[in-house]
C-alpha cells in the first residue's frame, strides 16, 4: 500500500553529472537493478548528514570521513544489503566497493562515497557487487531518466521510486531518495542524494543541507525507529553557475523544499501506509517546543492505529501531545482536522459533531492542526498510519 | 491474544481493608462490573505515583493533591470511561464520584481517591456511576475474592484480571492492576492499587512505591505511548503490624517484587501479544545507561514486529540499542537469546547458526541479553511483540 502522490514528472538533470545503474543480484533472486553510480565530471563540493545511531555501518564512517575533506566526485550505492554488522570484512567490503567505483569512473578512491541499504547482519556479496559497478559505469548517462533509474535501484521495501528537482536561474537541483520503514524524525532507513550545478562552496552546502534535513527528513515519522545506514549527501558542481549571495539564499530554500518533497514521498510510501497526514503544531513558544509536540504526535502508535481505523480519536492526539513533556497547557489547546474544529480550550468544542471528524479521518489525506495557544512559533511534519500491512511487512521482512 | 502466566492463585488479603464492586454500565451494553471500591477501616498512610503526561485527567490532579496530605481511606475507580477531556464538567464529575463514595462508606470526601480508565473525550455517565457506588459499598467484603473481583472490574482491553500478593511476618501486601495497551516505561494506561497491613508511615511508603514503580512499571513496554489517567497508589494500614526497620526494608523489596509481577502480567496481556520477552541489559557503565538501552530496544516497532514474525532479526536489536544515544560501543557488544550467543564483539558470533536463533525466537517466552562490555551495571525489563491484533484492537477501539 501507499498513498500515491498526484504525479511525478521526470526531474531536471543538472549539468556536469552522469548516472549509471546495474543489477548486481545482491538479494538472491531479485530481478530489479540494485546498484547506482552518481559521477561528477570533476571533484565537487560535498556535504552530508549521517545517522546518529551508535551502531553504524562502516560505509557511513567512510563517507563521513571523506566528506569532511569537503570534496567528492562519485557516489556508489547499493540496495539489498546494508553491509552493517556483517562481520570482520565489513569495512574492507565498503572500501572495495569505493575502489572499484574509483577505477571504473577514473577518479581517486578517497573521492568516492559508498552507501549501502538493506538487510543488516548478512555477509555482503562483494563478488557480485564489483562486476556490477563496472556494468553501471558503462551505462553512465546525463539524462533525467538515468536519475529515475538510480532512484529505482536504491529502493528496498519502497513501492515506488522517489525523485524530484527544483530549478533556479540557469541552475537546478535534483534529488533522489529511498525509504519506507524505520522512518523517524532523527533520521531513519533512508538515503537521499542531491546534485546541483550551482557552484556552491562546501561549507555553504553543508549548512544548507543541515537546515534542509532538519525541516524535512527530521519531521517525518513512519515508525519511530532509526537505522544504521542513513545518509543525505549533496554534491555541487564547481564549474556550474556562479553562487552569488542571492542565488545561495534561493538555493538553500530550494534544497529545503526539495528535501521536503522527498520526505513527503517517503511518508506516502510508508510501509503499509493508507493515510498521508500533515501535522501542523502552531501557537508554540518556540520552534523547538512545536517540534517536540509534533514528534510525539507523529510517532504515537495509538494515533497511528487510530488513523488506520479512520477513527477521529482526538483524545489520543492530545494525550500524545501531553506526553512530549514540552510544557503545554491543556486548557489552551485547540485542535482542527482540516477545517473542522474539534477541541477548544482543551475540551471538545461545542460546535463539534463526531460525524464531521469521521468524514475528515475517512480521507486518505488531511491535515491535523494543534494550536498550543502559547506563542507564535510553529512546525509542520508528515506522518502515515500504522496498519496491519506494516506489521506483515516487518514480521516477514527476512522470509 | 495474551501470553498467559503459569498460574494465578487467589491473593492474600491484608487485614483492615474491604473491597466492593458493581456494574454501572458505563460503556453502554457492557455486561461486566466496571466499578470498584477499596476501603480501609480507618484513614491510612497513602502514597501515589502519577502519569507525567501534561494532558492529565482531573481525577489524577485530585488524587495527587489528596495524597500529598499523606492520608487516605478509600479508592473509587471505574473502567469504561477515563473522564478525561470530557468537557467542562470533568472535575465536577470526579468530585461527585469521590463524594458519593465518601457518603457510601462513611468517610470524608478528601480521604477518597478517585481513578478512572477507559476512553478519553466522551461525556462521563455520572448518573449511572453514583448509584453503582452505593451498590458497591453494599458489597464490601474482606476476602481475597473481593480483590479479584476488583481486579476484574478495572479491566478495559485486558483479557484477564491481574492481581498478586506477597507475605511478610504477620503482614502482607496485595496488589491489583490493569493495563494492556499504551504501556510504556514512563507510565501508561495502567492503574495499580496496593494495600498492606504493615503500618508503614506515608513518607516511607511513598519512597518504597517510587522505587517499586521505577523497577517495574517503568520497565515494560507494549507500545511506547503514555496516558492521561495512570496511577499507582498504595495504602498502609496504621493499625497493622509494627513497621520496624527490618520489616520496612523487607516491605520495600516485597512491594517492588509484587509491582514487577503485576508489570509482567500487563506485558503478558499486551494488546495482541503473542510473545513475552525479558530483556536484560548488562555490562553497562551505570543503571541509567542500561535503562536507556533497554527502553530503546523494548519500544522499537521493528524489534516488536520481528518478534511477531518469530524472526531472530538481531540486527534490529543492535540498531535499536544504538539509537538510544547512550554511549555504547558497537565492537564491545555481545548478544544472547536464552543460551545462544548471537553477537560477539559487535558482529555475528562465529558459533552462531541461524536455526539456533530461530528456535529460540519461535518460543512464546524467552530472554534477550545484551552485554555492553563497559561496566557492571544492569537493568531488566519486559516487552511483548507488535502483532496484527494490536493494530486491529487499536484501529477499532471506539467502534
Amino acid at each position: 500500500m501507499a498513498v500515491l502522490p498526484p504525479s511525478m514528472s521526470p526531474p531536471s538533470a543538472p549539468r556536469g553529472f552522469r548516472v549509471g545503474t546495474a543489477r548486481a543480484g545482491i538479494k538472491p533472486g531479485a530481478k530489479r537493478k540494485d546498484l547506482a553510480l552518481i559521477v561528477a565530471d570533476v571533484p565537487c563540493a560535498a556535504a552530508g548528514v549521517f545517522t546518529t545511531n551508535e551502531v553504524r555501518a562502516a560505509c557511513i564512517e567512510m563517507a563521513k570521513a571523506r566528506i569532511q575533506q569537503g570534496t567528492a566526485q562519485a557516489i556508489v550505492v547499493n540496495s539489498g544489503n546494508a553491509n552493517c554488522l556483517s562481520g570482520a570484512q565489513e569495512r574492507a567490503w565498503s572500501e572495495q566497493m569505493a575502489d572499484a567505483a574509483a577505477a571504473a569512473v577514473g577518479t581517486l578512491p578517497q573521492l568516492v562515497l559508498p552507501a549501502s541499504t538493506g538487510v543488516i547482519g548478512e555477509p555482503f556479496p562483494i563478488d557480485r557487487v564489483v562486476p556490477a559497478i563496472d556494468l553501471a559505469a558503462r551505462s553512465l548517462d546525463r539524462s533525467p531518466q538515468a536519475w529515475m533509474a538510480a532512484a529505482d535501484a536504491i529502493r528496498t521495501t519502497d513501492t515506488f521510486a522517489k525523485w524530484g528537482s527544483v530549478e533556479g536561474d540557469g541552475w537546478s537541483i535534483v534529488g533522489i531518495a529511498k525509504g519506507s520503514g524505520m522512518i523517524h524524525p532523527r533520521m531513519a532507513t533512508m538515503l537521499a542524494f542531491f546534485a546541483t550545478d550551482l557552484a556552491v562552496p562546501a561549507p555553504t552546502l553543508q549548512a544548507a543541507l543541515h537546515e534542509a534535513v532538519r525541516r524535512s527528513f527530521h519531521r517525518i515519522s513512519v515508525d519511530g525507529d532509526t537505522s544504521t545506514n542513513d545518509c543525505a549527501i549533496a554534491l555541487a558542481h564547481p564549474q556550474g553557475v556562479e553562487a552569488t549571495p542571492e542565488r545561495v539564499e534561493r538555493f538553500a530554500e530550494a534544497l529545503a523544499l526539495l528535501a521536503q518533497q522527498l520526505a513527503q514521498l517517503i511518508v506516502r510510501d510508508g510501509e503499509g501506509a493508507t493515510k498521508f497526514v500533515t501535522v501542523a503544531v502552531t501557537g508554540a513558544r518556540s520552534e523547538e517546543q512545536a517540534e517536540a509536540v509534533l514528534r510525539a504526535i507523529a510517532t504515537s502508535p495509538l494515533v497511528k492505529t487510530a488513523l488506520a481505523g479512520s477513527d477521529a480519536n482526538w483524545g489520543r492526539i492530545l494525550a500524545a501531545a501531553g506526553s512530549a513533556g514540552a510544557g503545554i497547557q491543556r486548557e489552551r489547546l485547540t485542535l482542527w482536522a482540516d477545517g473542522v474544529k474539534i477541541v477548544e480550550r482543551g475540551a471538545r468544542a461545542p460546535s463539534y459533531r463526531e460525524e464531521d471528524g469521521m468524514r475528515i479521518f475517512a480521507q486518505a489525506e488531511f491535515t491535523i492542526t494543534l494550536d498550543l495557544g502559547l506563542g507564535s512559533a510553529s512546525a509542520t511534519g508528515w506522518m502515515c498510519d500504522l496498519s496491519y500491512e506494516y506489521v506483515r511487512i516487518n514480521a516477514e521482512y527476512r522470509t
